[in-house]
């Protein structure tokens, strides 16, 4: 599995962890290894190993200046490739800078973050094009989350349609909208129609860029309830929120800090026109990044129980637990940091899980035998969006058909 | 010994820990496993595996309602028999729920106290007759105290009659009855005995429930102090400290959270009428229990050295630790969580914990023969006291054992 | 190396830490070992295994009184040879305490500091005669930090004049004196000629009490830039800070607690009067002495990144970290508590290191062929200070030579 997290371009960190050029460095944790993000001179961001290869003390605490980072030990200067520029402190005719570099990853920046590829040079794949990462900026917004269980556990929080009808629902879902934005009818109605159908069933197909889930429900005198997720190897979901047109779109990347932690990225977009104050203030309380506390911290955690309110269990939501992202995290973390796979019991409604880990294990069997993952070198697989439909009881299958396809694909 | 353990009824957690029907679950980590206990609809408490068998959510965040507890992940109730009675996320007509079962353990109310049963479902032992399990509620107090060593590491400390001449000591023995309580007369005076005969001789007897545990010291001028401490399988005590008959007993459980950690429980009643409010302050206070932070978390602890105080030492009590509680505290967990006993030097004066780590050994080989502990299944055995009294020089032999008979024995 | 380092008298802790006969016993973990050092009634102090031998109480909490610590669990009592000397919980007929002893090693204080030998009896060392050991209490201040790594990670950095050239460097040399003391011209001058050449070359000379290393740099219109210190085995060091004859002297200890954890001892010393309050303050503070909390644990730290100001590394210092001797635990600790030595890349400026490591590996191996280190038993031999001396391009090998002597020998 780390070989072939490694054949993708992956989000690194957010660029406003890197707000200036030559400004503070920053650490990164990605794939297990201890990183230091900066930003030099030009602008450019060097992804490279925490420790000086000299004799190891941290370059976090490095002299970002004149196009390198420099070790403050002894003054050992690197630029973004990981070549070393400078070694000050041996004698002017010595060549042994030329013999020592530090380990560098390539860096791009799109869509409000630094991806970096952590794999081989020479099978340096595309950038996805995820919808997100290439509209205007004032058309997107990103925010991130720390969280204590691996990636995978969380992924499958993403694409288990199934939770929905009960981890984030309102007992009364009108009051939802009343509760946190008077403008959200949207969601009022979608939680009525997955309160009215809380068995639905899942239909997968692979696809380019990974999987299409869809989970259908059937909801009386309204018809038939269609959510379609994309899961975009690796870790990416488009969540379906677009029951009425013309709203923004919200998605996820789980980034792997190690085994035992990752990153859950929550970026929201329109693809169209800006983003509203509104807008962005919603999804990002929704998701629990408006909670975050000094590093990305959640202030709701495991510690603390998520601050679960127990009296607001009883009369107002599911679980007691504000936002939908805090709930997420509390099942997700509470299994422990890697569940024990054996103790479950899957059912009929954890098909999409079932198939993401069988689309997992296919392709790292693949790659041992040779086969490069086909997402991971055609950025333009990923030009897909969610969908989230309701047709008529009596709508034909050629309709259905149709219907997603125009929803599904992102315009040219 | 973690199968001799699971032959018993043990108590789980505290009464009040759970005050009303269907209100908020709590985790109990017992024996080694994480579990959840909930009050049901009708007053049952139940307790379960703390992970949901579908996913692994932790249930302790679960819905508590309508006689059952609900996952807040996908909705799965149990009820307190561990059947899942809905499985809302699956088709109505599945199955499913028919198969899946979260672990259940037996539980039943008596003395404050939540028991429970981990053992095999044909093996159920009889709960035991402790005295203070049968009073009435207001003869009765219980509370507990998180301690952080093994169980049996803590039991020994209460069948060590010769540390209470030491640890517990005050440099003036009559400067304790001022400083704590004025009517605190016998405590005094026992102290004053233990000052005077530093170096008990112990005598075991095997017995139906356990080990009974007698301490002899010497007081001139007095004559024979004897301090008999019962012993029930497989981690009660009552403490010998009825030298003038008609106070208060007290008495502990030391019940294993896992290998390092265990609960103290710390029971103190009257056989025939209800405590008075300054009698279960004392025995409170005495033993650390009123010292407890949220969690039953002592506030003094192994992290802060139980907030000695060197100039109280020098002054006042043999330790400067405040509460003999805290004491015993203090000397039993800064051995290490399990003392290496390779390293110990066991004299005349250890005759008991020879003995009790004797007793569980022999039990816990003739188990594996399939020898079932006889007190387990006997829950009339426990009906024994604790005595501590003074016998003239000239006493014969026959009065001491008539004198002890008559004190031991809870009256029918 | 464990068993090298065992050979020698060691630092255990200050004198402060026991400012007073029968005061408080403290612990002290030592070479991986957890002992308790406390002051006795005649001002001798012990230092003895933290657990009781008897059932393991921790003797922390010990009675000092009476020539020995009295263990409050069972009042054991033990002199500072380790013998027990009162066991009042036997019968008075027992011989059992004449077979008990705790583990103690023996002490001696000079210097302000608690020495103890942790080696066998029958090879007991002498005495490491440093200066600042022998001075008169006036003449020295002594300090001491928590450090986290290891002691040798430690030393290194203590031997490396290579580093001073930048981790210590003040962009602006003469603002330094007026940022910290205006009466501190030396450390400015040396900080121009450090800064002048980047690059000394380093030569080791192998000596009775351990290593002598000089770096030379070249400093225009100056001349020959000496730097020579001492490391004495097995692991002090004596800074060269003499520029200017007649100012006080400074060194240190780095004491392994265990393999991952060290005391950093600073010490300032005049051998010819008394130290200024001035001279004091500006030592501990420019060795983060001064910046510790409770415990001597340092509160700029790698928890909290040792507060680096980076607005201050842009302007006036190469760390934005204050004090030279918190920059030094800032490289050293972020290498991790033992850094992996086949990731280094060492140049010809870590000569000093190399020498060092080659030193260390070639006794532990000498003792295991039954070599006793020499310096361990010629407390003479460690008569040496440091030395800083500029000398004219065109002085002669003979004068050099002579000066060195000179400065470097400690005056009988």
């Amino acid at each position: 599995m780390g070989r072939l997290m490694r054949r993708f371009w992956i989000p690194a960190l957010l660029s406003e962890e890197l707000p200036e050029n030559d400004g503070a460095p920053v650490r990164v944790r990605l794939l297990g290894e201890d990183l230091v993000a900066y930003r030099n001179t030009t602008g450019a961001v060097g992804l490279v190993a925490e420790n000086c290869p000299h004799r190891g003390a941290s370059l976090f605490f490095g002299r970002n200046e004149e196009a390198g980072l420099r070790c403050v030990y002894h003054g050992w200067k690197f630029d973004t490739s990981g070549a070393c520029v400078d070694m000050p402190n041996e004698p002017p005719e010595s060549n042994f800078k030329h013999k020592v570099n530090v380990s560098a990853y390539p860096t791009r920046e799109r869509g409000g973050a630094v991806w970096a590829y952590l794999g081989p040079k020479e099978l340096e794949p595309e950038l996805p094009d995820l919808e997100w990462s290439l509209v205007p900026d004032s058309h997107r917004y990103i925010g991130k989350n720390y969280q204590e269980n691996n990636w995978a556990q969380a992924v499958e929080g993403g694409i288990d349609s199934s939770h929905s009808s009960f981890l984030h629902r309102w007992l009364d879902p009108e009051a939802r909208a009343k509760v946190t934005q008077p403008w959200l009818k949207t969601a009022a109605a979608e939680g009525r129609f997955k309160a009215q159908d809380t068995s639905p069933r899942f239909m997968l197909k692979p696809t380019d860029f990974g999987l299409l889930i869809a989970a259908l429900r059937t909801v009386p005198d309204h018809g038939f309830f269609w959510r379609m997720t994309p899961l975009y190897l690796p870790f990416y979901t488009t969540i379906p929120t677009h029951l009425e047109p013309g709203q923004p779109y919200a998605g996820h990347a789980w980034v792997p800090i190690d085994d035992e932690h990752c990153w859950t990225y929550t970026v929201t977009w329109h693809p169209e026109r800006p983003l509203t104050n509104e807008e962005v203030e919603w999804w990002m309380w929704q998701k629990g990044v408006a909670d975050n506390g000094p590093g990305y911290k959640p202030t709701r955690n495991k510690g603390n129980d998520y601050l679960i309110d127990r009296e607001m269990q009883r009369t107002v939501t599911f679980t007691g637990i504000t936002s939908s992202g805090t709930e997420d995290r509390a099942v997700q973390e509470t299994m422990g940091p890697i569940y024990d796979r054996t103790k479950e019991h899957l059912g009929t409604s954890d098909t999409a899980i079932i198939g993401f880990r069988r689309l997992l294990l296919q392709l790292a069997r693949a790659l041992q035998e040779g086969k490069e993952p086909y997402a991971a070198f055609h950025g333009d697989a990923y030009r897909v969006r969610s969908a989230s439909v309701m047709v008529g009881h009596n709508a034909s299958y050629d309709e259905v058909v149709e219907l997603a396809r125009e929803r599904l694909t992102v315009p040219a």
